[in-house]
């Protein structure tokens, strides 16, 4: 009930911790502390674009995969500063930038959200127009789930070939000028984009090999014991009979605001 | 450029909203709007703890499954409302309650964090308390990650078998009398342990299913889009060798603060 915790590492990392604490870079990051982060650094800049009724985990998965890779800054950003809302909101991230305050980032994450959040993001023309901005200069522009719609809607998949949650699929080819592929992740030229929610996860791990490598890559999967074993086998739709589809649907429907 | 969104649903499910809508249950939830979520319902009260130095995935990933379910409130709790920053205090998420605010819950999940993080909440005694207290009566004590390490210096895994992270399981063994299984998920009476940060969804997934039924969990997996196909296969820390163990702890160790 008292574990002697005070000598003790509950990580198996104790070694790797004082061996990189003395370097320069671990040591500047230290001394940062709790201050939200900055736009420098000698890593890549990751931004994490939040709006009103996004999905928590489509920012929340590729933070944590993206937020191991060497010397990387993430920065939650939305129009104002502070608490932003998800779909069903019940959760808040904080925005720690404005957009106004962001001139460039190395990586642009557009999450995806319900219909509300996202129909909205796509008709926020101080959004679209910030996306257009910063793709300008990003080395990767990237999306989750209905993430893409707000990328397209911005105009970046003009002729492309895109992903996006798979209830959105038929909108998103019938709107836009985009060939949907139903895959995790697709990647075209600069940009990729994932689908669902969930698969997030997966495309960060691809985007952390292609910013640095592979064995990065696989060193920060096993960091965060990516060994997904779910205990069923229900996240295809291209496999879910149309009642699971309408059940799955209904569940977000309900739980959204 | 301008998609006619007015008219149109992004998501194949208009007819779902429209259809539940018109239920009392969801005409109550949208009711609340923005609000931050109330500690009643109808459905079941899910509380996560949050406390400085957590790993972000740990507990946004149980909380986007587990907001899906019918009626639930998922609320975020930390020793003091307010932002809570991560172990890379790069992201922040917001604690809508106090502890003293809460009393009683019938989910507590508990998720892991750092070195810094998780040991200062083992010896943190208000916090130990307060887990206790809220064990009580719960209907299911979880963990995701070191989460399970709170769990055990709160002295509720004595005698257990529990999982957690890879590399905290000697440390588990070795400090309580605990049996470490290396298993995605374990549950033990009404005790049900994750192992490290990611295996969260899975967990959450199948405490899904526990608190409803298989099939309201599969709509949740199909809602969240999870038919995970990570880019590589590393994840599992017993297939891997030490040269990359050594190097996932370092990536670990690198972005924590």
């Amino acid at each position: 009930m008292s574990p002697s915790t005070t000598r003790r590492n509950v990580l198996r990392g104790t070694l790797a911790t004082t061996a990189l604490a003395a370097t320069p870079t671990v040591a500047a990051r230290g001394g940062e502390a709790h201050a939200a982060p900055a736009d420098g650094g000698a890593g890549p800049r990751i931004g994490i674009l939040l709006y009103d009724g996004y999905s928590l985990l489509d920012p929340t998965g590729p933070a944590e995969v993206l937020s191991r890779l060497p010397n990387a800054t993430v920065t939650m950003i939305a129009e104002r500063r502070g608490a932003v809302r998800t779909d069903t909101a019940d959760v808040a991230v904080v925005a720690e930038r404005s957009l106004a305050e962001v001139d460039g980032l190395d990586v642009l994450l557009v999450p995806g959200g319900g219909n509300r959040g996202t129909l909205a993001a796509m008709r926020n023309h101080v959004l679209l127009r910030w996306i257009r901005a910063m793709h300008r200069r990003t080395r990767w522009t990237t999306s989750v789930c209905t993430g893409s719609l707000v990328l397209a809607a911005a105009g970046l998949l003009e002729g492309r070939e895109a992903t996006t949650y798979w209830a959105s699929a038929d909108y998103l080819q019938s709107t836009f000028d985009v060939t949907y592929l139903p895959r995790r992740y697709v990647r075209s030229g600069k940009i990729v984009t994932a689908a669902g929610v969930s698969a997030g996860v997966d495309m960060a791990l691809y985007l952390a090999s292609l910013i640095t490598d592979d064995e990065t890559a696989k060193a920060i999967q096993l960091a965060i014991e990516y060994d997904p074993q779910p205990p069923f086998d229900a996240g295809n739709a291209s496999h879910a009979g149309p009642e699971l589809r309408q059940r799955a649907l209904e569940s977000l429907a309900a739980s959204q605001v």
